[in-house]
């Protein structure tokens, strides 16, 4: 069964996605990606929340913009971990949906990545940096991953590199 | 049966609601008032949402702080008009709790009064003008109200007006 | 007569009610839309409120961007439910509008459903929750619109729904 | 009759008023201070625009906090200068009433000179200033208030002064 | 010579002036409009307000966006009234500018009518009804320029207007 | 050795960890808590990190105020889950913390479970969630923990909840 | 001559300079304090920084709150580097400040070290910095006082460390 | 040797370095512009900050967006002068990056000097400033740079000044 659900409020959001599914697949972490929104289907988060916990699903990533609740929703339903991605829309800046995520009160734990795009893959590095604890195989992956990071941008450094001599 | 449920997300926030009660007491609006918890309790505010609308309840004022997703969660359980109050805490001045209830998606609306105690206040007055529009008695109560705040503004102008005359 | 009176603060505004009057008519809401300035054509507005009042109209919508008064204006002519829309303009994110509407003193509510068309179309259905409350059909009519949002969640769901398995 | 028409929207405001009030006397400004909201007592706004229009007033201040309309309101009435002076209260750091005040639609300008205690003084100097255009004497009141700030800045300057020699 | 004294902290301003300057000419107010800067030009600036209060000039229209400072120096060098136009660019949506103005200590007044064009249409409007105050032509010019405003958004009703009956 | 790593950019911030500490002791999670700054002592910081990972830590928690570097600082060191606490300190009501940590660039995620003592305590919830994935006597802790919060809200329903039948 | 000349917007402002100005004496860095404003007193501030600039003075510190235009000023008189301290007050939370002084137009820098006391301190250190580039005993003043630092924080965490075993 | 490190935290800034560079190069201030991310590979900073020092480096430019902690990690590992030019990316307008360099703790500081282009630009200049302390030349090429900046606010003056006689 899947390791990770991930919850989009709406399919629109699927476009952010495409970096952090890559990571996911690539450390060969099982996940499953459903479309499930905690104002218009709630009951479907519900059943979609406990058929993973029923599964002994072990994280969740739930990914939502404006009055951003369904990580908080999620959270409610499971002692699992939950990272929220915030996903910024029109007018505010994506400021409702960072602070709709990042203020749970004391007790229920919800942990964010950030918005949009570099948050969602942030949110999937930070389930695969959870499931790697007891996985050596994808610890081996996220270190190999974090290299990779690092020469491209010593490579980036040594193709931009500027010096002046007065 | 009651006509209004105001659900607070914490027995923290009782402090704001004292005028608000009132102005319902007044308009002789029935109402219960439950503490209930989008994140604690979620199954207890499914079940007293469920309640409420199976004895035919009417109308819904959803009290929160920090990401404040109960109104949400209620909107998402029935289509009777939901009222959320933000309430401020700490650091981040309120805008967290705003944003989080007056950015709801398109199809499950949430209309929001305001933070805190006027916010609270004028949640009440709001829940008591729509009931008024299928209860004469109510609705003329409703404006004997407004007047009173009307003289009463107008007896302070008598009381604090100045005129200097150069 | 019309239940509802729309006002737009500015003809500009028009672009973001399409959504919103079709659930209206959808619903057999009877509506009038109208563009009238709190600021421009203040005896307008008196006059279009005064005979929605006389007419016995249930409730307002008010449309409005930057100082956005229109809504506060009409809260203060009638005891009649006042929704109000903000739209963000220009550079400051739409934070003048949403607070300008958002933050009424106690007293005198006004109910803000959010920005732009999402907050418009919210705004429509709440002006229908309301009526639905005396209206059997339309309360079954908000019901379906519900169900069909959740079904086209959930149809979103099986055509964008990932499985990797790991 | 009075020169400045100064509308509070509230009588707790009466706090911030005491410095720009001096100010006024000193000049031998004539002025009338009213409590009238725009939206608990509109009725009463618009008398008092009226009777001032009437008396050949010419510039007016409001004063008012959270979704501060009535400058706006006042605005939409005359074509006089109009003055706002947003309070802020509790929550949102005075945004809501800076915003609501500081963004009016072009066409009905409304002039803010800042929040609270110091956002009244200036909006009773810059008043003072209007009217110094065509009263010499006032005129001569505006310099000498203002030589008096420099001396006193230069006053403190001297007593605070401090000079370390390393 | 001229009544009005526009400064622009910069050409790139120039865009946003088009109405205003409009609506001065149609009022038959004279002005100059200078580019100057408060950072890069400070005698600049310090001789063109020199030189217009040296031939009586009554009103400043600053411009400036970012740290806009130009009113504030402007303000401090006379006691005619300041109008401040702060103009949005670039990331902060335009908070930095608007706070730059509008928060002047108690003493030195400067009046903010907004951002941007509508900012500087409303710049431009504010200062003729000051100098309307002494000139009964202008003064029934700004009255005919309100009432072509409130007659075009009549018509905007009259045009656009929906009705639908249920 | 220390399943978590806690490092508090100040001591002064000790006051914000009194609820999350008993939960994990209660948990029987083994942790350290240490004072080091990312500003003050890069090297301790490198040093405690680098010790931590030797004995095969597993979690860290980390807790800074204004520009909060601390939790980007340690996830630039390790692939770990990295848990950032923003504490809210005077002026610019924890903004400047909440955005330094939540806004990590895509590759290295820290996870904020927001600001101060419920941000805190919230941190360290969720690493026991993370340890609890292998960890089933903390597993039932966890969820012990989340019905006795449950229990609290209902007990607080019992005694505050109020009807009142018109 | 001293080397920093630092003006104060005004005197009260004279609270948050007790640590700072105890680095630059035990650096043996001389300086000028003076209390002088922009707005109230442009021709002293004028004649402050033409006469330190006459003395060969090294660095500006500019310490302003509110519309804080004093940095931008002395700025735009001279090209020796200006660090500027914005001053929280009142309502904004400093964010009216901390952008009037950092978003100088490209051209005319001003470097800003931060809010209030923290900002302060920083502004003398960052003053200390610039002028040890050229005096050895002050640069190894300077490493020394950072030795300092560290060495409190590991006593801090010798005192305050925490570990607890599970 | 270089006198300023320019770090950039990606090589995506590139884009916003032209005029500064060119103001450093028309300056003959030595520079070298290297991509290291305070995330991705601190051991490069450490070891690009280490030379630097080595080699009597003089001046640090931090360049970075999101949470960006490049400038205040560098001021961690010297006691030379850095300056901070924060990047605004995607949603939350800069004000994450502005805040994350803008609240150094007291002790170690960091001086910003703005946003994106104008920043950088600014922070170049800036640097010349420290550098020109002890450089009469670049001292006269900085005067000489002011000179032609404010020549051309004049030129743009005479180019785009308009009057209008009434």
């Amino acid at each position: 069964m899947s390791q990770v659900l991930i919850l989009l409020g709406s399919a629109s959001d699927l476009g952010i996605t495409e970096d952090g599914l890559s990571l996911l697949k690539r450390g060969k972490v099982s996940f499953s990606l459903r479309v499930a929104s905690a104002h218009r289907t709630p009951q479907h988060v519900h059943e979609l929340v406990k058929e993973f916990l029923d599964a002994d699903g072990q994280v969740f990533i739930c990914v939502a913009g404006m009055s951003a609740h369904l990580a908080g929703v999620v959270a409610g339903l499971s002692t699992r971990p939950v990272i929220a991605v915030p996903v910024s829309r029109a007018a505010t800046a994506g400021l409702d949906s960072l602070l709709s995520v990042s203020q749970m009160p004391g007790g229920i734990p919800v942990a964010t990545t950030g918005l949009d795009k570099a948050g969602f893959t942030n949110a999937c590095l930070f389930a695969a940096q959870i499931l790697a604890l007891s996985d050596t195989k994808l610890d081996a992956e996220m270190k190999a991953h974090r290299r990779e990071l690092s020469e491209k941008t010593i490579a980036d450094d040594r193709k931009n590199g500027i010096r002046f001599d007065g």
